[in-house]
C-alpha cells in the first residue's frame, strides 16, 4: 500500500492546508517518510458534513449489509497486516511480532461486530402489544428498537496502534451501530493510522455505502480535535488516552450549546490484592506473573497493573524477591514516544519524592527513549498519608504495597478512585476476605479478576472495560467488548403504526428472526 | 397523616435551619398551613452520606426483598391516594380526581417496577464461559452484571406533583436499580410532597432497609439543589422541568472534579404532521382532538401537542375551525404558580410579537393565575424565518402551520430541535410522505405517534420518555418505561470467579432462574 500523507475525507483524498508532520521511529530517533498532511477546522467541517449526509442511508443499512461491511474491513485488515504491523512497529518502538497480533485482533472484532449486527439484538427490540379491552383505558401498540446516535468522533490512543486507534473498538462499534466515523488519528503513528483508514474507505466505497461512513483527519495541537468535538453535526465522542486529554474533550463537549454523549477511557492503576492465603501458597508465582504482566507493552497498557497490595507474611518475601528478580533482568525498552518517556520519568521522580522505597530497577538502554523498568515498595500507613501513590505512572514501574494487616487492607481499597480492573489473588480459605473485599471492588471498577492478570483482555459478550471515574468518564458504559455499541445508540418508540410504516426489526412477523422482548418476556416469534 | 414540614432524612425528622415556607394555593391566591421546614447544605451532607451508608446494602438486597419494597411503596401510595389527591389539588389546582388518577397510576408504575426487579433482566446478566482448549490461548470464564450506579438525586417537576414528583418514576426506576435517592422536593407542592416521602420512608423501615435508602430535603433558592449535584457521594443525577434549570444543573455535574450522569427531561413542543389524505378526511377530527390534548392539565404538561403542521388544502378550514371553536369554548384556568403563570403570558406575547395570529382565545378566568388558553397561525414560510417558533409555550397555547406544500412540509421537519415525540395523522396514501417524514423524525424524537395524541403516556416495556438535546441531555435513555432503570446501573465483569464468590445472578445452576446472555443467546438455563 503507497502512503500518501493525505487527510482521507469521505473518497476524496486532501493534501495539507496546514503543513505536515513526519513520523519518528523512537527506537532509532530518526524521521520517515512520507510526510503527512495537517488539517484545520475547514477539513473538520468537510468531514462532518459527510458524516452527517451519509447519516441517514447508514443508519438504514440493512444487517446483512452492515455486517458485510464490517467483515470487508476485517478482511481488509487481514491483507493490510504484515504491512500495517511493520510500519507500526516503525512509530512506536513495539515488536512487529505483537503488532501482527494486534492487527488480527482488530480483525477479529470486527467479525465479532458483524456477528453482533447481524444477530440484530443491538435493536432491543422491544414490543407491547395494543390492549383495546385494557380499563379503564386502552393501550396502543408500543414497540421500540434502539437506532444509531449519530456521527461520531473517534479518537484513538498512542499505545495500541491498531486495537485502540483508526480501526480499533470505537469505530468498529460506533459503525456497527449505524454511526458515521471521523477518526482523529494519532500523530505518532501516521502511517499505520493511514493503512488502516485505506483499508476501511476501501470497504465503504466496496459495500457501495455513502462515502461519509467514514474519514480521517489530522492536526497539529488541539485545534482540530477541539474543532471536532464542537462541530454541531458530531453527536458523540470516543476517546482513549491520557486524564488529561480525555478531560479536555469531555469538558469541551459538555459545554456546547448542545452537550453530546464522551466517553473517554483515561487511567487505571489496576490494583492487585494478594491475600494471605494465597500468598502464603505461591507468593513467589503470583509477584512474578504481576511483574511480567506490569511490563508488557513497556508498561504502556491502560490495564498495566501497577499496584499489588499484600499483607506482610507468609510469602511476602519471595513474592517480593520475585518480582525484584523479574524488574532487574528486564532492560529499558523504547518508549511510544519523546513525550511519554519524559512524562515516565517525571512520574518515576514524583514516586521516588514520596519517600517510597525503589526495591528494583532494570538496566538502562542505548536508546534514547527507553524506559527503565522501576519497582518501588511502601508500607501500607505510607500509601493511606500519600493517595497520590494511586495515580497511574505510564511506563513499567509498579509499586509494591506492604500491608500491615487485614483492616489496613480494607482501607486501602477504600482509597482507591475508579479503576478500570482489580485483581485478587485467593485461596478457598481467603473467600470471606474476598466477599468482604468484593462489594469495595464492585463499586470502584468495572471488572473484578481473581487468580489472574487482567491482561490480555477478551472482546466478548461479558468482557467491560470501563469503570468508575476517572477510570472513564461514564462508568455505565464499555470501550471493549460487545456491549460497546450501547454508546453509540439511542431509543425510538413507535406508537400506533401500521405494520407497513414499522422498520423492519419490529414488523409483526419478526422477518429477521431476531430476539424481540414481547410484554416483557424475551421471545423469536411474531408479535 | 399529620404534616410536619419537616425534613426527612433517613429515619430522622429535622425542624428547619434556614426558615420556612408556606404552600400556595394558586386557585384562591391564599397561602395554606402547615410551615415547611428550609435546609442547607448541611441537611444536604446528612442525606448524602446516609446515603452512601445506605448503599452496599441496598445494592445487595435479593430480587425478592427489593421487589416487596417497591410494592410496599406502591400500597402507601393507594393508602395515602385521597389525601394525597386532595392536597395535591390544593398546592397545584389542578384537579383532585385528575390527581387520584395520577396517585393509582405512580402505584402501579412502582408495581411494574417490582416486577422488572423480579424477572431480574435488568441485570442484563451475561456469561462467556471458560474455553480452556481455545487457540492460541485459553479464554477464562468472563460473567458481567449490572450493578446500582450509586446514590441518586431525584429533582421532581412542578407540573405532574406526583407521577413526576416525589414518588415518581425516577425513584421508583433508581429504587428498582438498587440506588438509594434523595429528593429534593419542589417548593411549590411541599404537602403532597410529605405525603409521598412519608409513604417511602414507612415501606423503608417496613422492608428493614437502611434509613438512607430514601431521604426528602427542601430549600429556597439554588443553594440546597447546587450543593446535592455537587456531593462528592452523590453518583446520578435525575431532572424533570425547565431548560433554564436542568441545564443549569447539568453544566454543574459537568463542572464537578468527578462529573457524573445527569438524565434531564426538560423541554419539547411535540409537533404533530397532518398529512393531506387524512386532513381531507377528517380534518375536523383531528382538529378538535389536538386542541382537547393541548389543554389537558392547563397546557403544562411535557407531552403537550403545541404545535400542528398542515399543508393548505382540502380539510385544512374544518381543522382549523375545529381547533378554534375548542380553544374559545374553554374557560382560563388555574395555572400551577405565579411565575409559571407569568412565563406563559411573556410566552405568549413572545409569540405574538412575531406577528403570528391569534386566531382563538378561551374566556378570561376569575382567578389571578388563570391562564387563557390562546392559539396561533402561521404561514410556513413565516415559521421557517423564526425558529423562535418552535420553542416551548409552557401553558394553553398552541400553533398552527399553514403549510404551502409537501417540501416545505419537510423543510420544516427539519428545523425541529430534538423533541420528546412527534405525531403523524396519516392514511393510507400518506404513507410514502409519512415513509419520507419518518427518518426526519426518528433523529428529532424519542417517539413518533402515528393516528394519536401522545398524551396520557403509557408506562411499559417499549415506552420512551426521551430524545434528542434539549428534550434531554442524554437521548440515550429515558426517564418513563421500564428502561428508565438503565440509567442508574452500571456493568461490572466478574472473571475468573469460584461460583462460590460470584453474585447469584451469575452462578453456574441460575438459582434465580433470570434469562442471560450465554455466549451471545438469550437462555434461562444453567451456565
Amino acid at each position: 500500500m503507497t502512503l500518501t500523507g493525505n487527510l482521507l475525507i469521505g473518497a476524496t483524498e486532501y493534501s495539507p492546508t496546514r503543513g505536515t508532520l513526519l513520523a519518528l521511529d523512537p527506537s532509532t530517533d530518526t524521521t520517515i517518510e512520507p510526510a503527512f498532511a495537517l488539517g484545520g477546522i475547514e477539513e473538520v467541517d468537510r468531514a462532518a458534513r459527510l458524516a452527517d449526509e451519509a447519516f441517514d442511508s447508514y443508519n438504514a443499512t440493512t444487517l446483512a449489509v452492515r455486517a458485510a461491511f464490517l467483515e470487508r474491513i476485517a478482511d481488509g485488515l487481514d491483507a493490510a497486516a504484515p504491512e500495517l504491523a511493520q510500519r507500526a512497529s516503525l512509530e512506536t518502538g513495539l515488536p512487529a511480532a505483537q503488532l501482527e497480533g494486534e492487527a488480527a485482533r482488530a480483525a477479529t472484532q470486527f467479525r465479532q461486530f458483524a456477528q453482533v449486527v447481524r444477530q440484530g439484538r443491538f435493536r432491543q427490540a422491544t414490543i407491547d402489544p395494543a390492549q383495546p379491552e385494557r380499563q379503564p383505558r386502552a393501550r396502543m401498540d408500543h414497540r421500540m428498537q434502539k437506532i444509531a446516535l449519530g456521527p461520531i468522533a473517534v479518537f484513538g490512543a498512542s499505545n495500541f496502534p491498531i486495537s485502540y486507534s483508526v480501526a480499533g473498538g470505537d469505530t468498529a462499534s460506533a459503525l456497527a451501530a449505524g454511526c458515521p466515523v471521523v477518526v482523529k488519528a494519532h500523530n505518532a503513528h501516521p502511517g499505520a493510522s493511514e493503512i488502516q483508514a485505506r483499508v476501511i474507505r476501501e470497504a465503504v466505497a466496496a459495500s457501495g455505502l455513502h462515502e461519509g461512513v467514514f474519514s480521517m483527519i489530522r492536526g497539529e495541537g488541539t485545534q482540530v480535535g477541539e474543532a471536532l468535538v464542537d462541530h454541531p453535526l458530531i453527536s458523540g465522542v470516543a476517546f482513549t488516552g491520557s486524564e488529561g486529554g480525555g478531560m479536555a474533550l469531555y469538558r469541551r463537549a459538555q459545554s456546547r450549546p448542545d452537550p453530546i454523549p464522551v466517553f473517554a477511557e483515561m487511567t487505571s492503576v489496576n490494583p492487585t490484592f494478594v491475600l494471605p492465603d494465597a500468598l502464603a501458597a505461591r507468593g513467589h508465582v503470583i509477584g512474578d506473573g504481576f511483574a511480567e504482566r506490569m511490563l508488557v507493552n513497556v508498561g504502556q497498557a491502560c490495564l498495566k497493573p501497577a499496584i499489588l497490595l499484600a499483607v506482610d507474611g507468609p510469602g511476602f518475601d519471595a513474592l517480593k524477591a520475585a518480582m525484584i528478580a523479574r524488574v532487574d533482568a528486564m532492560h529499558a525498552r523504547t518508549m511510544l514516544t519523546p513525550g511519554i518517556f519524559q512524562a515516565y520519568r517525571q512520574n518515576v521522580e514524583r514516586v521516588r519524592a514520596t519517600g517510597a522505597a525503589q526495591i528494583a530497577e532494570g538496566a538502562s538502554g542505548e536508546g534514547r527513549w527507553d524506559g527503565r523498568p522501576a519497582l518501588f515498595e511502601v508500607s501500607g500507613a505510607h500509601m493511606l498519608e500519600e493517595p497520590s501513590l494511586s495515580e497511574e505512572v505510564f511506563g513499567p514501574s509498579a509499586l509494591l504495597v506492604r500491608v500491615a494487616d487485614v483492616e489496613q487492607l480494607v482501607a486501602l481499597a477504600r482509597q482507591f478512585r475508579g479503576q478500570l480492573s482489580a485483581t485478587l489473588h485467593a485461596d478457598a480459605a481467603d473467600h470471606p476476605l474476598a466477599a468482604r473485599l468484593l462489594p469495595i471492588l464492585e463499586r470502584r471498577t468495572g471488572r473484578v479478576v481473581i487468580n489472574a492478570f487482567a491482561h490480555p483482555q477478551e472482546v466478548s459478550y461479558a468482557s467491560i472495560h470501563g469503570g468508575p471515574f476517572p477510570a472513564t468518564t461514564d462508568s455505565r458504559f464499555t470501550s471493549v467488548g460487545m456491549s460497546a455499541i450501547e454508546r453509540f445508540l439511542r431509543p425510538v418508540c413507535y406508537q400506533g403504526f401500521p405494520d407497513a410504516l414499522l422498520p423492519e426489526a419490529l414488523r409483526h412477523d419478526n422477518p429477521l428472526g431476531i430476539w424481540r422482548l414481547t410484554d416483557g418476556e424475551p421471545a423469536r416469534t411474531q408479535a
